[in-house]
């Protein structure tokens, strides 16, 4: 059963203050809720149609079907749904190549961001304030499991990247070098902008080297890459160069 | 004013089956009508609440913003809603890199891809016959306009790649060799396969050369990439290694 206390907690989980007042966030579906089970994030509670999770029986309810829509937010609710704990990181881990994402809104990218970052071993991205919150459940479903495995701090960015001393700081921008011939450091800080905007002055003025991805079409209209896309380009490029 | 016959076959477009009886399409949006409207695409008819557009005058009808609403299928309605006619591809050009589509089923993918050919100077693209349809309108709006430059033929793709002898067939397989070091000939065709299953068996039993793109991460559940991620990888990597 669902409680109505329970139903109010799910529900105020869509807001991103209450997310962050409570440390906690939802997911839902078998597969995303099993990955996030078994990474290091803890269970806060479980609600299911099926008892298949074989894990943490005091924190688990098994509820109806009917009840199972009532507190899901997808259009086909899906075996479960789960609350888990934010992690808290006090540490940033500054180690080889770091992205950071300056004001992206759109929570597929950011989702699709976080999954690249796994895939191309990316262990640290750093967001500004007004990036979408990761923990938004739009995003934690577009990581497929990610979102357990990359370390994702949010930031005053422009004073982050002015304080760091251990990074070199590069960003993608229009008139950057071509990405294919500039060489950048190992330890790298790669900066990517709003989806509308790109890269903020203020961010602009801290970035020590502009890269590009150049365009191959003749053609003169065509939108620049969406900022996910972008990113694939960036990271696959970057491992190719030191790996190959 | 909309009369009741045009609110009809604007609803009616919402269709595949009748976008290809009545060879129409909708694009909504003043950036998406201005794109479509500069191209050699042929306009069937136009509504707006902004007599902004300047072309057609006869072929133009001024509606006020309650009737922009009731045509419309976006959240917020944007200034006009426009049928164009879905031009007629007699003769597919094959020359140099071919991106084909093996069941790709999501719009936002299939707009991407589209947008990415489009970036990378690929002017063909084919897709198989269960591939989701690129005059449906959540294609249209995510490829940014870039619908109206690259060619796409929709086809029975195993018998087409059968009987093509002109180019070289490719395409990514997790079991594949590794796409910075393998060589793929300047006239190729590389296959992506559907969201869940990849490619099918059909053609991947017509397939010369499998490829993929390597993890670079050491987790073991991380998810494949998307396949319009790894579209942005692959078409990147083809031409840097012609070009630089």
């Amino acid at each position: 059963m669902v409680s109505k206390s329970q139903i109010k907690l799910i529900t105020s989980l869509e807001q991103k203050k209450h997310r962050t007042k409570m440390g906690l966030f939802v997911v839902e579906g078998k597969k995303g809720i099993e990955e996030v089970l078994e990474s290091n994030f803890e269970l806060h509670s479980l609600f299911t149609t099926q008892d298949i999770f074989n894990t943490y029986p005091d924190r688990t309810h098994i509820i109806s079907e009917v009840e199972l829509k009532k507190i899901s937010r997808l259009k086909t609710a899906q075996i479960g749904l789960a609350i888990f704990k934010i992690p808290f990181r006090n540490e940033i881990k500054l180690e080889g190549l770091v992205i950071a994402l300056d004001g992206v809104r759109d929570p597929g990218n950011l989702g699709t961001i976080i999954r690249l970052c796994d895939w191309f071993g990316v262990e640290t991205l750093l967001c500004s304030l007004d990036t979408v919150d990761c923990y938004n459940s739009k995003v934690v479903q577009a990581t497929m499991g990610s979102i357990t495995r990359v370390k994702i701090h949010y930031m005053d960015l422009p004073l982050f990247l002015k304080e760091n001393n251990s990074h070199f700081k590069a960003g993608t921008f229009l008139e950057g070098e071509n990405v294919y011939s500039s060489e950048i450091p190992k330890n790298s800080i790669i900066v990517l902008g709003n989806e509308a905007n790109g890269i903020s002055a203020k961010i602009e003025s801290l970035v020590e080297k502009k890269i590009n991805i150049p365009q191959f079409s003749m053609a003169e209209n065509t939108e620049s890459l969406n900022v996910a896309t972008a990113t694939a380009i960036l990271l696959s490029e970057y491992r190719r160069k030191e790996n190959y």
